[in-house]
Order: structure tokens, then C-alpha cells, then sequence
């Protein structure tokens, strides 16, 4: 028969213990971490088990930072300001727009994450880092026309990839990380520019995800760490929205009505 | 007529400028940001349009660090821990989660700051503390049997209070905040426990409450604020369920069926 | 002690019965009612707890069907096609939209029912319908400048209204329902356009709201009862946009970028 | 130079038509449509473009139907429940739960409708049925080990499956539908059924989809209905629970708390 207990270890969890009175994070009793410990070092202890050492605690929130926001032309931060003047609290603001962070918007760190540990991984098997590199790009072209980390359609040149792999460069410099993954984006880079006019840089998904994968954060995490980053900007324009008074604030100005297309007949 | 111009005011921003090859926030280059900006500090800078100074930020931190998680029971942490069950990417599990921070589960920071805020008027208007307190807590009385940020159902005791306020003190003295919400809140903790054998403390929506008005935040922001800390404990814990392999997780094990209560009637 | 008994009371529900071979929806078994019931009496089953009359039933399929679209300028219609060119599925693009019919977007229909309520109880009161009306009316205008489901800043007379007023009065004509809310709304429209050049009709969120009360609907189901007819729009706007293949879709074509407004000192 | 015109295109639609006093839903005026025009025929006009005919409409209707609830031990419905308790609107609880509907908890009946698709498109290919079901189950072997729409967890006969297809065997013989889906699921229930004691019958997600791909649906839309479909028990569970005034409803009572399961070292 089912007892408490067995309801108990249904919701069991390594992430916090709670007893009145009681709050421990990890192991680690809340009121020792409060004062101590960075907001970035808090995100790894939860999500990692384990406290980071400042310079991986140093890069982990370049990367944070540096995501944080990319205009009302994201789809996740107009929606935010769409939802801010429907008469709904920050919390649905920042819901509306994390939850549009899928595969296409928000996934291209998880995926770029994924293509770095492969070309590691053929490289670990013996292929030289070229070679390596030539392989999983072929591999990803037959499933996507779209590389993950690699190319803007805004930006030719996206100003995130400089200070972020200066700081990797740092860190594999100083023994804090291995560099495996920095060498694998930048062949992917090369393999992608070789004998282009117009380039196809690493863009921020890429240069955060060097940063995921240096200091060991599974793919899924890439992504998750991306909401976490993209929920402050999400917060800001929500924010800012609001204290513009608009209500009901569609796409465009109300004295553009959408185009109406016709009918395509039985669809 | 309405031109591409207005088009683009109708999406107009403080908060952010960008142009093919630069990415400004709150007007200042975003690689001047990356590495030399903490996470509190760009969530500062986002929000309110200026950097924190460090001890500043430091206070920011630590509420937002003190917010992470409460386990389980928090519905936001369970429906996260369900929702990644489902099917769905982390940034749905973060959405399910952060959706709920509702006027209950998180909006009792933002009401604590309207509270606080009050007293402090109150008090400026020439009212000595404790009848300010004794006058605003009367009128919240009037409105809902609940005072914002304090009590808890589990904790008699929050271990996040002490650490939080002992923060705030310091910063007091060292004249980085004015003080006037601590005090406030004080009052309100002893107006609370006047003539009762089992006290009402603060609790940990009542103490970043007093962080957020002492650092000038907006009571809504409190909220944002809160959101944004606590999305870190909603992706550890469905990031951790992910890893339990369960799919369709329900709130209890499956051998447990909902009791059914009968009809009521016509409603 | 908790036991499993205490679990399946925290979950107990009148809205379904399961056993193992077994569904029963407000105690009838679910083989009875697929092929016999309509989709609107079936949510009158689930929320009320019986079935209706088929007049009840076709008059809640009338304002159900109404409202199930206004089309892009509707932020929740945006926001949806916006988020499935992000890479999530059908589910994530209705939560989104669904998510948005907060106070202003979508509670105009449950603030809308409240109001006939109260004209109505003032009219029990003793109060002529004239009075009660001005007397509601007045209480409206000190909280807000909108008298929910009256005016609309598009249509300068909405083509749902006549429609579905009338068929409210063929089902007060056939004592379906008491008209008492009908010659509320009615009222309301008298006074609200009593003197002005340009009236201020009823819209569509007022002329369902009729129907909501009229049918015994609580304030809030009015909200919710929205919510399940404008899901339709909201998939079949997600679902057309899918189809066109753009991908992170903002608001606006890329060429406009949102206009940069500055800096407006510490906020 | 991007002009109003291109605005309007970029948020160009089929689906509906709005102008001042002008409402068209695929081309139809919606004064035309209220009160003539039942729920499931509105869902067929908008996403397919056309009209049904009443037994298309009636066939949809009764998968509509069949699908509302599942009790609250589906997390769906479960984290509505416990969102609303937490102070959001009704409009909250149904994204709360809608969102949850991802690929495992409401994705069955999308991937069904493929299955059967495939093994339609195969018969036509020339194999014979059985030959063309065998083969298609051995491929969506090798991708997962879940059939979809086959098989509950739950119920050993799900009681919802029987009068489904007797709908579709009815609406066969009157050559309202072709019957090739019907088929091709009786012979995946007859193919995972062989030489088994204990049966694996179709589901409510098989049974369904079959009435979807018989009338034409594409796979993606037999989520978006089964959303539709779902919402309607969201919403039910959702009011109910805010009637019993629960304030921030954890998933078990508070009595008992989540088990903690040490620490497993980084991870």
C-alpha cells in the first residue's frame, strides 16, 4: 500500500531540504550562502550540485550577462511587452517570454552546445581537429540548412564574440578550462568562412556556448541558462512597457490593419 | 498616414539600441559590459537605466540569492518539475513556473513594498513610527486578513531573515541606504507580536521587500525581482526531474487516484 | 499521520471520477456522452456539474462561437503567431495567447458580468432600472475610466452585438432565460450615449457578458468561457503562420528597427 | 524603403478580415455565423478554411468531447489547479495547463495521425495492409519504444475508444469518411496485439487521431484540437479548485514533506 513516505519520495529532491526553520540548499545551510555567494555561483550550486570556483563563477556570468537582451525585434521580448499591457502581472511578462524560447529562438545554445561535444568527441576518437570538425558539420548539414551558433542575420559581425572568447582564451591560459571546446568553435568558424566573401561569425548562441561546454554544463543547461539571462531583458522592456500606459498593445500602430490575403480554398 | 517611422516608435525603447554590428544597453556598448558587469548589476542597469554601485549591488545580490528555492511544495517548483515530464524544453518548464508567481505566491514582495512604503510616508507626513505602522497595518487589516512579507505556514523562524537584515544594518551604517525600511519593517514585526505568544516574523518576501524599497526598486519590480530568482530553483529542480526519466508525472504516485467527492449539485 | 487516503482528499474533485476502465465526467460515464453531447454542453456539464437545456446549450454555443477571433492586432493573436516561428509546438502557442487575456485583454467580459450583477441586485434593492443603472455606473466611474463592455476603439458598432442580442431576446420571448440582465446591458447603452453625438454601443465582451449572466454563469467562468473561444483563433492564427515558414518572426518586417528613445535619467 | 503596406503584409493573414464595423472570419461575415454556426464547425472554418458538413462537424465534435478530462492526475490539469491558487486569473491556469501539453502528455495524437498517415501512404504504395502496418510499427520501433495512441497505462480497456470508432464505422458506411485510417488503426491494435495475453488497445489519443486524419486534419492540428479539447477540463478543474479557497496548493499536503535524497556528487 502507498504510505506518506512513498508520496514523500515522489517530490524527492537533491536540490533543497526544507524543515521548519530549516532551509538547505544542496547540503548547504541558506544563511551561509546568503552574503557569500554570487548569484552565478547560486545558479551553478543548484543546478550543478557543487560550489563553482570564482573564475569559473567569472565566466559563467560573462556569458549571462552578456545575453541578456536583444531588442523588441526578438519575438520573446515584444510578446512580453504585448502581454505587460493586457492587464497581467511582470510574473506572466516573464512567463509569455521565456516560454517562446524554443528550439529555433532559444535552442541554438543547446544545439551549438551539442555540435561542439560532438566534434570533441570524433576529435577524442582519433580525427584531427579539421577532419573532426568537416565530419559533424556534414552531419548536421543533412539535418538542418542552419549550423547552431554560427551566423546572424542581423549582425555581420556580433560584438558579444570578441570580450566573450577573450575571456575563454583567459581561462584555457590559466588552466581554468581545457579549451577543447573554444578550438572546436573556432574550426567550425573556419570551416564555414573557407573560401567565403561574407562571413559567418559566431554569434552569441556560439560564444555562450563555448563558455556552457568549457565549464561543463550538459546541453540541456545551455538553454536553461539562456532564460535565465534573456528573463532580466524580458523584465526590463515588460517593465518599461508599462510605465507607458499602453493597453491592449498590438503589433504595429492601430492605423495598420493586417493585410487580409484571401482564401487558398480548402486547406 | 502612418509611416515605417512611426512603426518603429510604436516599438520604441530606452532600454536597449541595436544596429547591424552594436548591441548598447541603457546606451552603453554591450562589450564594454561583458566581464566587467556582474549579473546584478546589468539586471540594475537594465531596470533602472544606471549602474549600482558595488555595495549596492552586493545588497541585490544577496536577495537574490536568498529567493532561489523552496523545494517541492512551492506549486511554481512542482507544476516546473511536472511540466519537463511532458515533453516540453526547460524554457517551458521556466515559463510553467515563473507564470504562477502569482498575486499569492509572488506577489507578496511587491505588496510588502507598497506596505513599507506606505509606513515611510506616513511617516514623513509627520507621523511618529509605531502610529504609522499601527495606522497603515490598520487599513491593510480593513483589506485582506494577510500583512505582506510576514508569517510563514512552515517556518516559525525564516533562516533568511537574520542574515538579510544584518545586510541591510550594515549597509545602513555605512550609509548606502537610508534605513527608513528597516526601521519600518521592524515596526511592523513588533506591532505584529505586541501581546502574542507565538511571534509573527518576518519572512523572506518581507526582508528582500525591505532590500528592493531601501535600494529604491518600484513595487513591482519586487516581483520581477522575485521572478527572476526563483526561475534559478524552477530550472534546477526540472532540469534534476529530467534526469528521473518519469514521463507524465503526476502530482502523486500513480497508485494514489484523486478522491471523488460527489456532486454538489447544480453550481 | 498523513495517509494515502489524506493525498487522494488533497486532490478529491466532483469534475471526474477514474478507476481503471472506468471515466466519469460529474458522475456520468464518458461513453454516454460522446455522440449525445455538444461541446458546448459538455463545458456546461464540467462547469456547472449538469447538462443543459439544448436552448441554454445553443445560447452559450452562439457567444462561444462569437469571440473566437479579432485577428493580429489582438496582442494575445500576435503573440501566438509570433511563438510557434520560435520552435515550439501548438500547445506553447495557445499557452502564450491564452496566457495574455489578463484584466485589461480579456477580463472585460467577467468585469462586464459583474456590473449587470450589480444592476440587477440594485434593482431587487428596490431601486427602478434607471437609477440602479446611474447609481452602478457612477460606483464604476470612480474606480475606472471604463465601463467594461461598452465602447471599442475600432468598431463604431459592433456586428456581433446585433446578432447576439437578439437571440438573447428570442430566449427571453421563450422563457429560456429572465432578461434581466439584457435590460441591464440595455440600460447601460441608454445611459451611457444619453447626450453624446458619437454612442458608445455595446461590444463584444458586453453582449456575451449578457449571455454569461443570463445563463448563471459566475463572473469568472465569463473570463474563462473567453479564454476557451478565442483558443480557436489564437490555433488557427499559429497554425496559418506555421505554415509560412518564418522563423523568429518579430513584430515588425527586419528592415525597421525599433526606434531608440534615449535615456531618461534613474528611474 | 519599407512602407506601411509591407507592415501590414508582414502580419497578412487568411483567417479573418477586420475593418471599422467589419468582422470576416474565412471570408464570411460573423453576423452570419452566430447562431448558426455550432463550435466545432467555427474550429473547422478557421483552421481548414471551408465549412464542414454537419456530419464532418458532428464527427469532430464527438473527439471534442471525448477528450475534455482525465482527472487531476494528469499534470495538466494538476498545475492549473495549483496555479490558480496562487493569484492568477483563469486565463493563467488554462496556459498553465495548455502549455504542459508538449510531445509525451499531448503529442500522442499528433504522432498518431503520422502513424497512420504512414501506413496509409504505404498501402498505396502497393503493400498489402498487414505487410504496410508491420513495417511501419518496425520503424517507429527503432526511434522509440512508445507506439502512440496504443496502449494506457491506466485503463486496460479505455472506455472512450468503443463508441469513438463506432462513430467512425457509422460515418464509413454513409461514405462521410473514406474509413483508410480506421483500418490501419484496427490493424496496429490487431499487430501489437498478437500473441500477447494482455492486450495493448487503442487509446483515447489512437482514437481520436483516427477521427482527425479521416477528416483531413495534418498531425500538428490533432495537438491544437486535443489543446482545445483539454482546456475545457483545465478550465473546470481550475474553477473548482477556486472555490474551495486553497491559498498556494502544493502538489501534496503540507504535512508531508519531500523526501530529500542527499547529494550525488557534481554532476
Amino acid at each position: 500500500m502507498t504510505s506518506a513516505e512513498d508520496v514523500a519520495l515522489w517530490w524527492g529532491t537533491s536540490v533543497s531540504r526544507m524543515e521548519p526553520g530549516v532551509i538547505e540548499l544542496r547540503g548547504r545551510p541558506v544563511q551561509e550562502l546568503i552574503g557569500t555567494t554570487s548569484l552565478p555561483a547560486m545558479i551553478w550550486l543548484l543546478t550543478r550540485g557543487s560550489l563553482p570556483t570564482p573564475r569559473q563563477a567569472a565566466l559563467l556570468e560573462a556569458a549571462l550577462v552578456a545575453s541578456v537582451d536583444h531588442g523588441p525585434q526578438a519575438p520573446s521580448i515584444a510578446a512580453a511587452r504585448m502581454a505587460i499591457t493586457c492587464g497581467v502581472g511582470l510574473n506572466t511578462a516573464i512567463a509569455t517570454g521565456a516560454g517562446m524560447l524554443g528550439d529555433v529562438h532559444g535552442g541554438a545554445g543547446e544545439q551549438a552546445v551539442r555540435l561542439l561535444g560532438e566534434i570533441r568527441d570524433a576529435e577524442r576518437g582519433g580525427a584531427d581537429l579539421t577532419d573532426a570538425t568537416a565530419q559533424v558539420l556534414a552531419a548536421w548539414r543533412e539535418k538542418s540548412r542552419y549550423i547552431p551558433g554560427f551566423g546572424h542575420r542581423f549582425h555581420p559581425l556580433d560584438p558579444r564574440r570578441g570580450p566573450l572568447l577573450s575571456l575563454v582564451a583567459d581561462a584555457v591560459r590559466d588552466e581554468v578550462v581545457s579549451g577543447d571546446y573554444l578550438r572546436a568553435a573556432l574550426a567550425v568558424e573556419e570551416a564555414l568562412n573557407r573560401g567565403r566573401s561574407r562571413p559567418v561569425p559566431m554569434n552569441i548562441d556560439g560564444a555562450t556556448a563555448v563558455i556552457y561546454a568549457e565549464l561543463g554544463f550538459a546541453p540541456p543547461l545551455a538553454r536553461g541558462l539562456f532564460v535565465l539571462s534573456r528573463s532580466v531583458g524580458i523584465l526590463a522592456h515588460a517593465w518599461e512597457e508599462s510605465q507607458q500606459g499602453r493597453r491592449n498593445k498590438g503589433p504595429m500602430p492601430p492605423s495598420i490593419l493586417p493585410a487580409y490575403l484571401g482564401q487558398p480554398g480548402d486547406i
